[in-house]
């Protein structure tokens, strides 16, 4: 066991404060990470107050998370100390049902254990990133390619991986139309990906006020959904968009900016049921669909086209002190574009 | 013209009385048909009754429609005169965008021409099937092959390409377990179909009440979903759900059923908007999907695969004048299992 220094909160709805939390010793297939930088994910504040359901405390947020191995176990084959690496929001799953055999460990049958606000199988509750130092087993841990840089990584652990999944699953690329809603974390991750991808990128953001830095990020159009007009302007366009964002949008409107066959993809999780008009998904054989981060696999195949692009996350630098504020920023939508804790500040 | 006698709801919600209308001149590329039979859709009664909106009075509904060809235009060249005919829920389609191009007439960018209930592009009014007579243009004519009866076959060109379609697009075949909500007028027909198509079938009724027609038309497996039991015993297990009702789902209870990248589609449609979780979509990147009857194209192909299965509806045949208490019975789930006018006797 190994002592190490934390952002945690004691309690649901409560600030993040520092403390200690103890990381077990390193088992025969772990590695020892020391983290660098730790990426803050809307999903870590809908967790630590507790938006999303029951959850477990003290909380130590944090699964978008990049560092340096500084210890192996004797059983571990693909990583070694100084090696460059990454912990996206699993540390492990059960690896023997279908959806584990096949890479998506992230529909993991009995469920993928979280990288925080999770129950390890040895029984002890996970804690994440916004700390010193996190073990983990190798097979959950990525290679972060050289060519981007640690800070800009880490958002790409949850942000990258969540938009660039789906936007390979339902085929993003030449020729397509893809809308991203929503210019935040995961939206500028999306329209960076989408537009590496080769698709003809569509921001639909509240207002203009980041438009610029849309069309520089690689978006081709940008629109703004508080005018009516862009409903009727756009209507039956894209093959794909996808929503980044956890407020209820108005699905009808947005369905009605699909092609024939189009699918809008929710990556954003809104904590209250959503209404739905069937008729604006029979009109045109439209789908609604969900996608949540992406496999191991896959999450090492975003890392690398990501190095390939020369893809990073844009990032506001904090220290760990600074975390409760970021917090309030993120929930009003103040950030360009990822709040990463400079994790030798905790 | 010519003046023939049908059925009309006088205006919205009246019940139904024995009227005449008039038919227009046959044309160039149209086809006069002695209608035989017609069905009766729940759709109709969403119609007559303005459940779906304001619709045009007076109203002869009828989009399951079976007959013979009693006269051709000059420039027809698909039917000859005593040919089989049926139309179904199109009359005609702008014919030149995308979706009318690629045979999905019924996703038209101008929206398809509706068998009653629409405006022709002659400025005149569609008028249904419950009626002598119909005149359509030949490229919205299908085919009845020798091998189903004229009154088995008019349920098809709804009730069939409706179920069909979706079961075709989302895959349903040999290894694949599929499931059918309702088992009505469109559940029965999406039962035997997706057997037909090799598919392991499973229905989900309100109650065990036609167990046994159920397993007689094709199903593997039959349940209650007013039993909790149901959707425990069957979490995670159908590739597709085809929804048939047009009462709204717990569609959360329902995509719990769905394996990873299963879809639910539905066919009915629910005159209220639904209430939908998200999470029910994220866990297991599923999709929730709507689907519309089918083109011509593959309402053909559907009727030919019928003809082959030895595929027809199970019908109760009525009289004109039982069409309002027939209305009466399909709200109350009390057909077997769909109603077919002998018109005959209009």
């Amino acid at each position: 066991m190994t002592t190490v220094a934390a952002y945690a909160a004691p309690a649901a709805k409560a600030p993040l404060e520092r403390t200690t939390i103890e990381r077990r010793a390193v088992r025969e297939h772990d590695v020892l990470i020391d983290i660098k930088f730790a990426g803050i994910c809307h999903s870590d504040i809908h967790q630590v107050r507790e938006g999303w359901g029951e959850a477990i405390f003290p909380m130590v947020p944090g699964h978008e998370i990049a560092g340096i191995v500084s210890e192996v176990g004797p059983g571990v084959t693909k990583f070694a100390v100084g090696d460059r690496v990454g912990v996206g929001c699993m540390v492990d799953s059960c690896r023997e049902c279908d959806n584990c055999k096949a890479g998506q460990e992230q529909y993991c049958a009995s469920g993928n254990i979280g990288t925080y606000n999770g129950m390890g199988k040895d029984g002890e509750p996970t804690y994440g990133g916004y700390s010193e130092k996190i073990v983990v087993d190798e097979d959950f841990v990525l290679g972060i390619p050289e060519g981007i840089a640690l800070d800009e990584a880490a958002p790409l652990l949850c942000a990258g991986i969540t938009t660039y999944s789906p936007l390979k699953h339902w085929n993003a690329g030449p020729g397509k139309k893809v809308a991203v809603v929503g210019m935040g974390g995961l939206g500028h991750m999306a329209v960076k990906l989408a537009h590496a991808l080769g698709a003809e990128v569509t921001v639909l953001s509240q207002s203009l006020r980041k438009k610029d830095d849309g069309l520089k990020l690689g978006a081709d159009h940008y629109y703004a959904t508080s005018d009516p007009a862009t409903f009727e302007q756009l209507a039956g366009t894209f093959d794909l968009i996808v929503s980044t964002v956890s407020a209820p949008l108005d699905f009808g409107a947005y369905l009605g900016l699909l092609r024939t066959d189009g699918a809008l993809v929710n990556v954003g999780a809104p904590e209250e049921p959503v209404s739905l008009n069937l008729f604006s998904l029979l009109g045109g054989r439209k789908t609604l669909a969900g996608s949540m981060i992406g496999g191991i696999r896959e999450t090492q195949e975003m890392l690398d086209f990501c190095a390939e692009h020369g893809i990073g996350a844009e990032i506001e630098l904090i220290s760990a002190s600074e975390v409760n504020e970021a917090y309030e920023r993120v929930l009003a939508s103040d950030v360009r574009y990822r709040f990463v804790i400079d994790t030798a500040t905790i």
